[in-house]
């Protein structure tokens, strides 16, 4: 199991010789990331057998063509198992959000440490990794195809509340833990969490949605400066 | 056809009494905006007055009640002149969306003057406005709705990469503006705007996909402080 879920969410290794400009602060030495050896979802076995399937069917075949029957085919179990913990696809997906992000959390939570500035550019360059996988791009795709849902429907705006909020609590811990240590200048760390979100989920959209590559570079960058000059004490 | 266009790009006065932390820097006295008097579309009379049936029908009736026959009742003409234009819903709204930033851009250009403070807030304020009125939240869930479009389809792509470099691009030189001025200290202009842009359409994603009101209250008062601590000589 832990090798599935290391390979869920792995760290995209920061590229300090191939695109500094892309990488987000000065320091790019990273610590190997520490795997999560257990599961807080408490999501039944073949509940996790089905968010693992989804992620290889998405892998796999992407996105556009993602369907019940080629979760099932990877899950290698009827349709009807899916059905009974899923009424539908979106369904599905909204539960395969949370999973994602507890994954996210739990690799986060034990890969950062003593260091927050370095823990920082490590949560924007997970979040905002300069060679976008097709893994990470797929996964990013969901959050992008599945917000038209979340203005009409309140259990997807619930879930996409939720995802914002612990990413945003993420963020802001690094932040407040790092004003503690004198490492970064005293801001309102709340405030400060939102703004890098909020610039993080920008660029997000704008990269899979827009051919503006440079325009991606170019935010990373800025959010580098920002923090270098605004919050680095 | 003014008071119409007027209509459809109003700006949004600025909230200055009623959510002082909501506005972007610290001055919120604005000149009147000054209407554009002229169309550079280059649409045909009938293709504009399918924009302006469609913005109305928009309104009125919000996105998801939103189809080629309500546009046609607004337009008052048979749903076949609409389909002689545009072959899809789809497409017509992405020429629709195409209007609409030509109208914002065009008041944009006409409103904003020689002071380059100011008109880096009103660009942020009317792109972001403390009270979300519901025709800025109808025309905003245009772009969330579409943006799945966009994963696969090079059109939906190349409109929204157009939108997304129009509006660097007025970001940028009002902020060029500034630093020849000497208001803004010396940066990079096409970095500057990325930036700002990036955060803002991750608040305006933010806002209408999940119930976090004070996030994007947070992302705007940061947003207000970079401005004024980094980009204010």
């Amino acid at each position: 199991m832990m090798s599935k879920l290391n390979g869920l969410v792995r760290i995209a290794p920061v590229q300090s010789s191939k695109k500094p400009h892309c990488a987000v602060g000065q320091s790019t030495i990273r610590r190997p990331t520490v795997c999560m050896t257990r599961d807080s979802d408490g999501l039944s076995a073949t509940e996790e057998e089905i968010m693992h399937a989804t992620h290889r069917a998405l892998v796999n075949s992407g996105y556009a063509e993602l369907s019940i029957s080629l979760i099932s085919d990877e899950l290698d179990k009827a349709k009807s198992t899916i059905y009974h913990y899923y009424d539908s696809k979106d369904a599905l997906l909204l539960r395969f959000l949370r999973f994602t992000v507890n994954r996210f959390e739990e690799t986060i939570n034990t890969s950062i440490g003593d260091h927050p500035k370095e823990d920082l550019n490590h949560i924007i360059t997970t979040l905002l990794p300069c060679d976008l996988t097709e893994e990470k791009r797929q996964l990013h795709s969901i959050l992008v195809t599945l917000s038209p849902q979340a203005l009409e429907q309140e259990v997807f705006r619930e879930q996409f509340t939720e995802i914002d909020a612990r990413l945003s609590t993420i963020i802001e811990k690094t932040v407040r833990r790092g004003i503690d240590a004198n490492v970064f200048r005293a801001a309102d760390p709340a405030h400060v969490a939102e703004y890098i979100l909020a610039t993080i989920k920008g660029t997000m959209y704008s990269r899979l949605t827009t051919n503006r590559e440079a325009a991606t570079v170019a935010a990373k960058s800025s959010l580098s400066s920002y923090i270098d000059s605004h919050l680095i004490s």
